[in-house]
This record gives C-alpha cells, sequence and structure tokens, in this order.
C-alpha cells in the first residue's frame, strides 16, 4: 500500500492520519478530506483513480485527488443534473450523457418509463468499474436494455454519432487540461447539432462565486445558438464553497413552464416540484454575472 | 509578527505561505484559508481575534480560527439574517440583534426607515473595534441615533433587559463551549418573553448537511412556544460545504405571507423577492431532518 503515497493530493498528517488535500486556486482556499480507508487506488490511461470510505461522506470517489461523489451527497448532482431536463422536456425518449461514468445521473433517468434510450459516454472504462465494484455493486443495467455505456471520449462521440437526443446532459470537468474542448463554441455546436427539433441539454457550468467566468461564458455562447437559457443552482457539500450552477439551453421547452406532476412520485432525497422551481431563482450577485 | 505562528488555526506550510486551518469535526474535512496578510491578531478577554487579507475573500474576521465573515460575501449572512426577519413583521420598531458585533447586519435594518431602535449586543468590545477599524472604517452609526451598541454575555442581557422587542436576531456562534447556553430550552423561553406580542426571532441554527441534530433540536424546542417556525436556507461560500440554515420563531406572522414589497428599491446584493421566497423551499434531505 506504499503507492498511496505518491497519489497525486493525498497526504499522511503526522499523527499518520490519510487526507485529501485539494487545492481550488479560484477561492484559494484547500478542501481536505479525512480518510479513513484507502479502498482502491489505480492509474488508468486517463487519471489517477481512487475510492475512499471517509466519515464524514461515506464511500468517495476521486479522480486525479479531487473528490467527484459520495455516497452520502451523491445525490444531490446525480438527481439535479437529470431530472430538470428530463422533466423540461415533455416527452424524452433518447436520453445521453457525457460523463458521469459512475451512472448515478442514468439511474435517476431510468425512473421515468418514457425514456427508450440511455446512452452514457465515459472516457475511461476504469472509472465505471471501479464505482461498480466499489460504489453500486448491485447496479441496475445488466438486465436494463434501455441503457448503453460507450466508453468513448466525449466531444469524439458527439462528432461521429448520426443518433439525435431528446436530452443530452454533459458533466463535463473543469475547463483546464483534457476538458476544455467541452468548454469551447464548436462543442456547443455541435451539442445543438446531436438535439432533436425539440431537445434540450444541460451543462456543468462551475461555482458562481469562485469560478463566476466559466459560469459568465458558459451562457453567452448558449444564448448565441439556443432561444431558451436557464441557469439554475445547487448545493453540492462535497465541493469548494458548495454553491454550484447548472446551464439548461433548450430549443423549445422552458423549464420554468414544465409540467411538474412528472416529478410526483418520483422516489427521490433532494429534488421535489418546488426545489424545481427555487433551483431558477438566482441571488443578485449570481444575476449580475450574467447580466440577468 | 512572530506571535501570529501560535495563533490557532494560523499554520505556514513548507513555502512559508501562511494558512488558517479550521477542522470541521462534523464533516472530517479541514477547510483551510490561504492568507495574504495578517493585519492584526488580539487576544481580548474572550477569543483570538484577527483579521487577514487574502485574495480569495477579500478581508476576513476570523475568531479562534475560524473565519466569520469576509469582504466578499459577507453581505449574504448579513442581509439574510436581517432582511428575512424585518420583511416578515409588516411594521417592526424596535429591533434587537445578539451577536455579530461587526454590525453587518444592523447596516442592513438601518435600511428600514420604520425601525426606531437596533440594538446590538456584542460580548466583546473588541470585535467591534477590530471590525471598525479594519473591515468597515466608514462606520454609519456615529450619527445614528437609533443604534446601541451594548457590550454584554447575550444570555445575560436577555435575562436582565426590560424592553420589548419587534424582531430578535441571535447570531450565536456553535453549541460549543461558551455558546451552548444559547441553544438551551431556557434561552428559547428567554427570547419569546423579550419578544412583543407579535414579535418574532430568527436564530443561526447551522448545517443541514454535518450539523442535522443543532438543527433538529432548535426547530424542536421552538415549535413547543411559537405557533410558527419556518427554516431558510442560504450558501455561504466562506463556510464548510457552503449550506446553511436558519430558523424563524414567531407569535403572529409568517414569512410566507410576508408582504414582499417592503424589499422593493432595498440597496442589496444578495436578497430579493423571489430570493426571499426560495430560500424557505427545502432539499427533502433537509425536511426529513425535522420530519416535515
Amino acid at each position: 500500500m506504499s503507492g498511496q503515497d505518491s497519489l497525486s493530493g493525498y497526504k499522511r498528517d503526522e499523527d499518520g492520519v490519510l487526507w485529501i488535500r485539494n487545492y481550488v486556486a479560484g477561492a484559494r482556499i484547500e478542501m481536505s478530506y479525512k480518510i479513513k480507508d484507502l479502498l482502491y487506488y489505480e492509474q488508468s490511461p486517463f487519471q489517477e483513480i481512487s475510492i475512499v470510505d471517509t466519515k464524514g461522506f461515506g464511500k468517495m470517489l476521486v479522480l486525479d485527488g479531487a473528490p467527484q461523489n459520495s455516497m452520502r451527497e451523491g445525490f444531490i448532482y446525480n438527481e439535479m443534473i437529470s431530472h430538470i431536463p428530463i422533466v423540461t422536456h415533455p416527452n424524452p425518449k433518447n436520453v445521453a450523457m457525457i460523463g458521469g461514468g459512475d451512472c448515478g445521473p442514468a439511474r435517476e433517468a431510468m425512473k421515468y418509463a418514457g425514456i427508450e434510450k440511455i446512452d452514457v459516454i465515459e472516457i475511461d472504462k476504469c472509472v465505471t468499474e471501479a464505482c461498480r465494484k466499489w460504489l453500486t455493486p448491485i447496479s441496475f443495467y445488466e438486465n436494463e436494455p434501455r441503457f448503453q455505456m460507450i466508453h468513448k471520449d466525449g466531444r469524439d462521440w458527439i462528432q461521429e454519432t448520426k443518433e439525435n437526443y431528446d436530452v443530452l446532459m454533459i458533466d463535463r470537468p473543469d475547463p483546464v487540461g483534457p476538458g476544455a474542448k467541452l468548454f469551447k463554441p464548436d462543442f456547443y455546436q455541435l451539442v445543438y447539432d446531436r438535439l432533436t427539433e425539440e431537445g434540450l441539454a444541460v451543462f456543468q457550468s462551475g461555482s458562481p462565486f469562485y469560478n463566476k467566468s466559466t459560469l459568465e461564458k458558459t451562457v453567452k455562447n448558449l444564448k448565441e445558438k439556443f432561444p431558451i437559457v436557464r441557469i439554475y443552482l445547487i448545493n453540492i457539500p462535497l465541493f469548494p464553497c458548495g454553491l454550484w450552477s447548472f446551464t439548461l439551453a433548450s430549443k423549445k421547452w422552458d423549464p420554468l413552464d414544465a409540467d411538474l406532476n412528472r416529478l410526483k412520485d418520483k422516489d427521490t432525497q433532494y429534488i421535489d416540484r418546488d426545489v424545481f422551481l427555487a433551483s431558477f431563482v438566482l441571488p443578485k450577485y449570481v444575476k449580475d454575472i450574467v447580466g440577468l
């Protein structure tokens, strides 16, 4: 187990306790998570993958030293990136997700009987396997004919696929390194082109507190192509500073007019009708970022 | 300046950079803030007080190693602890605040012309002086006859005062050490007794993510005394995990029926009518904590 000490972000303190220390340049903070057990680690062709157990967040997936999701609050991200676009479209049949190889958002999408096809495009097969083994061993998609996992670079996939989708969910990483291409205008055009005439897409668009320019540019780029662009906010305790933004871009359907009855009786831990609507209410300082 | 290295929470890294490292037991995380300059520090009779400058949050007030508020996002806390109770009461005249010696919430209260009296009860005179000198040098209250600063223990004050208030704002610290008495049933009774017949009070009630029992007990205690008890949530980027709860307890007025026109034309950076209402919408997992 000595290899763990050379993993990105992992450090032992003077008492021998293992921590993940994640420096966030935008806010000049370091968010550190106390680790109970390092359960698994691996260098994949794309990144360092590890699975840890913690007392604060339960088990977590960590990529290149940055926690991605946890058992104790992962439902927040999973529900809010999926239910909102799926409910905004009145009758989505074809859905795809770029990123999210842990399949959390795909599991949420499965809760809608009308959905006929869910493609998950995850570049790194090792992420999917690690999550399946350590985080969600009883995986739903063994016997789920609607589900398809595609291990491919998200941008390559969207450029090459011939399919059209009603809903695309873009769970992209930060706009640095290999993730940067998922923040460029030509990527937004590719997303637009792969949506049906009534299609819509949702994009992870960063922290409105310390990543203002990511949100600002995302909205600006999307407004050049889509008639309807809406920001919504959620609080993700695992992420630095907590507040996170998503941007929904739509060819026809406005989330503020969505039929929220479709959320009724869904088995969720975060979202309901009121939370759906409240998440689109932006504090003044966030409106200022995007000139609303 | 060598004394700084013995201040609680302050540590230098191997490059000589100063950090404040704040361990949060509930979430097993450490939130660390990179410090540009330590501007001021002092051991008062009650606590270690320091004022630092940071690139992430601007200038900050730090008490016993825990950042309390910052120039870059302090408006969030200040606005949300004050405007919501003040607008809930249709015509508050007498207002008091326990804690908040930096006077941020009191400055917000000043924006309501109908308010005739604002008492701030801050145990530590040194906090007020440090904030006034380093954070808000142009202080409003020099020529503000409505304002009165009382340097006294909050619980002693509320037990001894003969005044009645329309709105009480309780900016209490965590329920450990000397702050614990502000979380006991007899304190809630004292608050009740010092409110007018139509009065209401708001309490800082902790993180709904890692301090569930604080929120749960606060709501339970208040429901035993007040007919109307409402929780609202805000995101404070400075605080660990971001999400924070306040609990409003009222003898007559319900915030959900408030006249939100009173917020119109108020000079704010966070709150407006929509934000007021949205802050009372609770994710399902928060409702579960309090059995809603």
